[in-house]
Parts: C-alpha cells; sequence; structure tokens
C-alpha cells in the first residue's frame, strides 16, 4: 500500500527521571498530540493546520517543520509534506510538548516513505526540533517519544540509545500546575560541579532502577526513584513541590519527581488504580494552594509514536 | 544431615567495574581460596591453620575471624568454629583477597547452623571484616562474593543489594603487576568533586551497563565499560596500565579497567577463547616493560562462595 496521508498519536514523555538526570525518559500512553502528515508533490514543508497551542506556523520556527526538514535533507525524496498539527500538550508543561511534535512530524514522513530511516537516525532528525525549542539538540524526549517505554540517552558522541524492560504494570500520574518555569532558568540554577558522594549515591540508584525494570521489581524501582543532585535544587522552583511529593508517596506511589525541567511532576504507580489515588492526593495539594492545574494519569506507552485508524 | 564441618571456594571479585565505582562489583570463577571451617564445642572462634599468605592468625586481627565473631554475636548457636584458610588470593592484589576470607567464613558457618541467616545478613557480617582490612566497611567484594554474579551495592543505609542478570558468555582476564598500591594510597587522590557532565556520562554508562547484562548486549556492555572520574587519576599509580588497555582491547576485549583499587587489570571478553587472547596480549606488556605478574582467565561465578566437594 503507498500511503499518502497518515494520522498519529504523538506521546508525551516524561524527561530526567529523578536519578537519570539527562539520560533517563519515558513515553506516556493516554497523553498525547494528533498530527496528519500528507505527501505534497510541491517540495519543502508546510504547516496547514494548528490548534490547540499558539504556536509558529512558518516552517523554520515550527519544531515540527526543522525536524522534518532535517529528515529531508537526507532523503532522495523528491516530493514535500503538509503537517495539521492537533496539540494537546501545553508547551512549557515540562512533558515533551515540542518532542511530541518533532518526533511524529518525522516518524509519519518515515512511514509515508516506506521506513527508509532507523529510528535513531529519527531521534537525530528530531532533536533539530528539540534545537529549536530549547537551544540545545537534546534527545531526552524525542527518544522515549520515538522508541516508546523507557529509553536511555548512554551517549551523544556517537548517538547511543538503549532501550528498557518496562513492567507491565507500571503507571504514570503527571500533574501540571500552570505556573510558568522557563527551562533556562532552570538550567541555570544547576551547580557545575557536584560531590563525589552525591555521584555515587546517583548512579547506585541509576544502576539499581534499571534492574529495577528489567527484573520487574516495582519495590526496588521506588527505592531507586531518589535525586540528591537536580531535584533539591530544582524544586525550588516549583511551589509545592514538596508536599505533592510526600502527599504522593503517602497515597501509594513508588516514586515522585519533576517531569522534565518542570513544573510538571510525575510519580509512578503499580497499577491504575493506584495511579488514580495518587492523581486524587496531588490534585488536593493544588486545590488547596489555590494553584490551576492539569493531571494526567497513564500507562507507560511501549510502541511511542504511532499511527491512528481513522 | 547436621554438618559439623565443611569446606567452601571463597571467590576473587573485581569491584569498581568502570563505571560502576563503589557500587558494582563481579564473583569469579576459577581464582579463589580454600577454607575449611569446623564446628567446636567451645566458644568462639579459632584460625587452626593459614597457608599460602603472611597474615595474623589470631582472630581478632584476621579477617574471617573478625567477620565470624559478627556473625555468633546475632547467633543462638553456643559453640564456635575453627577454621583452616588456604590463601591463593594474594593480599593487596585487588581483586578482593579479604573479602574472599570474610564471605567464605560467615557463608560456611551458616550452613553448618542450617541456614539461620540471609545473604544480606551475611554481607553485614563479612563488612566486618572488610572494616578490619581496610578501614571501610564496605561491601563492594563481600556482596559479589556472597550472592555471586554481578552485584550492585545500591545504599548503604539501609544496606540495599541489586542482583544483576550476568550474560552466559562473559569472561573475565584479571593480570595482576607484582607492585604495591595501598588501598589508602589510592583513596586519597580521588577529588572529592567532580563535574555534573562527567557525573552525567558515568550514570549513563552504569545505566547502560546493567542494561547491557540484563540484555545480554555484549557490544553494549562494551560501550559503556567506560569511567571518566576514577580511572584516569588512579591508574596513573599503575605503571603500564594505558598500554594493557589499549593492548586488551585490540585483542578483542569489551572492555577493560582498573580492579578495585588497583592493581589489579581487568578485561570482560565473550567467551573463553577471548579473554585467553586477552591474557596474552596483557601478559606481553608486562613482560616487555619487566614488572612480573600473575594472569587469571575465569568465566563469571554465578553462585558466590560454594562448597567443594572432597
Amino acid at each position: 500500500m503507498d500511503l499518502s496521508e497518515i494520522s498519529v498519536f504523538c506521546p508525551a514523555t516524561i524527561a530526567n527521571i529523578s536519578c537519570g538526570f539527562d539520560v533517563l525518559g519515558v513515553a506516556l500512553d493516554t497523553i498525547g498530540d494528533k498530527m496528519v502528515v500528507r505527501k505534497t508533490k510541491g517540495q519543502g514543508i508546510r504547516i496547514t493546520k494548528l490548534e490547540g497551542q499558539d504556536l509558529p506556523m512558518e516552517t523554520q520556527l515550527n519544531v515540527a517543520g526543522v525536524a522534518g526538514l532535517a529528515l529531508l535533507a537526507k532523503s532522495s525524496y523528491t516530493g514535500g509534506f503538509e503537517i495539521e498539527m492537533f496539540k494537546k500538550i501545553k508547551a512549557g508543561s515540562g512533558i515533551g510538548s515540542s518532542a511530541a511534535s518533532s518526533a511524529g512530524a518525522v516518524w509519519a514522513m518515515n512511514e509515508l516513505l516506506g521506513r527508509p530511516f532507523t529510528k535513531l537516525q529519527l531521534v537525530t532528525f528530531a532533536m533539530e526540533g528539540e534545537r529549536l525549542a530549547s537551544g540545545v539538540a537534546h534527545a531526552d524526549n524525542v527518544a522515549p517519544a520515538l522508541y516508546g517505554g523507557f529509553t536511555l540517552v548512554r551517549s551523544y558522541e556517537p548517538l547511543d540509545i538503549v532501550e528498557v524492560h518496562c513492567p507491565p504494570e507500571l503507571y504514570a500520574t503527571v500533574i501540571h500546575p500552570q505556573i510558568e518555569v522557563k527551562t533556562s532558568d532552570s538550567r541555570k540554577i544547576l551547580k557545575t560541579n557536584i560531590t563525589l558522594k552525591d555521584g555515587i549515591k546517583q548512579w547506585g540508584n541509576v544502576g539499581g532502577l534499571i534492574a529495577g525494570l528489567f527484573l520487574e521489581d516495582y519495590p526496588l524501582i521506588g527505592r531507586c526513584l531518589e535525586d540528591h543532585i537536580v531535584e533539591p535544587i530544582r524544586s525550588m522552583l516549583i511551589p509545592g513541590f514538596d508536599r505533592v511529593k510526600s502527599e504522593a508517596l503517602k497515597a501509594g506511589a513508588l516514586g515522585c519527581g519533576i517531569s522534565g525541567s518542570g513544573p510538571s511532576i510525575f510519580a509512578f504507580s503499580k497499577g491504575g488504580v493506584a495511579a488514580g489515588k495518587v492523581a486524587l492526593a496531588m490534585k488536593e495539594v493544588y486545590g488547596n494552594i489555590g494553584i490551576d492545574y492539569d493531571v494526567h494519569i497513564s500507562k507507560v506507552n511501549v510502541d511511542g509514536v504511532r499511527p491512528l485508524s481513522e
């Protein structure tokens, strides 16, 4: 079948999973955008529709456009693409809004072209969208968005992405308090040096977390969701963070931390019911403080970007 | 069967496996000590024989004695033990000589008493032997010696040891150049601070290494056997290290690093033949420099301390 058009689901993602700062991310299953990508005879890429968020439609200023251009530059395809974007993930929420668009666009284009590119190549194209969005061509969100499940970005030179087994009953709860935290600010407050002692704790936890995921050992996963380095600093930019975390843990969450560079806060739980209880506990904190919020519950998405049946 | 005597194999171990500084160790299969432990009516512990190394036989000054006393203190057993030690692992070689004795003693005693203690408890007893040997009650070597395979010491408070899957074809080559490096010296030269950037590389590699072990992905294991933090400093105390490492990699090793705090150097390979080629390449370096050495080739030991059939 020679496809000329495809609709795709572009998942939200959690990056910087506690101890896994800058390396570990995961894709979500019920939070994400919709995107329609269509082949055109004319060359280049046009964003023909953009609903849900106030974002630029000029190809060069749109992350999906830029990621798509990176793909086209490496392709022998002589035509172009039209993109319709239906954004559900709020920009600046910390759950990979730009990554969903970049990853969705290049995944869809690759399908329409008969899959000439590997997932790893798609990541490099989508990273150009991230460069536009944040100034840094990072893979923290686009890797899980494209691979699905948990991904570890082990190195950038060369780019080395490791797929990590995902336990079947792992659910995420994400709460997005409606406050603005600029990624650039949350980068600036990080220290450039850490103690060797904290480093050892961190890589012990990363090792344990990866083992816990492969072993499907939920309590071990919970014990490893610690971050002695970044969370103590960045959480200061998120009002109510400590309270949300302690209430989430009291409600039965395995662990809780900052999603991406915030302000969203994620928790992992074993099973959907537990994740729902955690959602209620988190909501109550922001209800009491009087900060508006969105809250999401989702199984981990093991496929990444996927086609939507019409 | 009510055992009154047992002979055990006490494996050598590699701690501080590259990126896994202070957390990741592995047990070896063909390098280790023999120990005989015997119940006595009299209380306390006596070392009645000690062959192979020049080490103290006074219970309080011998790591097996001290580890055994820690076990006795938690036991309802009213008798005592005699220990005969046949040391093959040289003290100060960096492959867990003291840990083999501590772990072997408490494992054997636990067998003779009908296994009243868990492996985790045995680790805490054996750690008292390590405290005597090095001043620090660390678990880097006693954990893999008791659990077998790869172990991750995720945390000390509380003690949390994670067993990591071991790929069946993983072999270690270990070369011990006959030079003295004091653990205290090799501790002293470590920096107390590291850059966040190096930390991120390190925990990316630890995460990838643990994933590689579970996935039995030998090339991934190799790519992750990097250490940007400790090896560049400690290797300065080991003459010929860089040359040994580069020759081992050229000969086909997956990776190569410092065993424990040195001076032994380990390499991992896929298969015994490959490990043998690596041994030849390593030997040649020290042969040329004119430093005496021992070289060992071993499959990974997935059992830890084990009974020896008479």
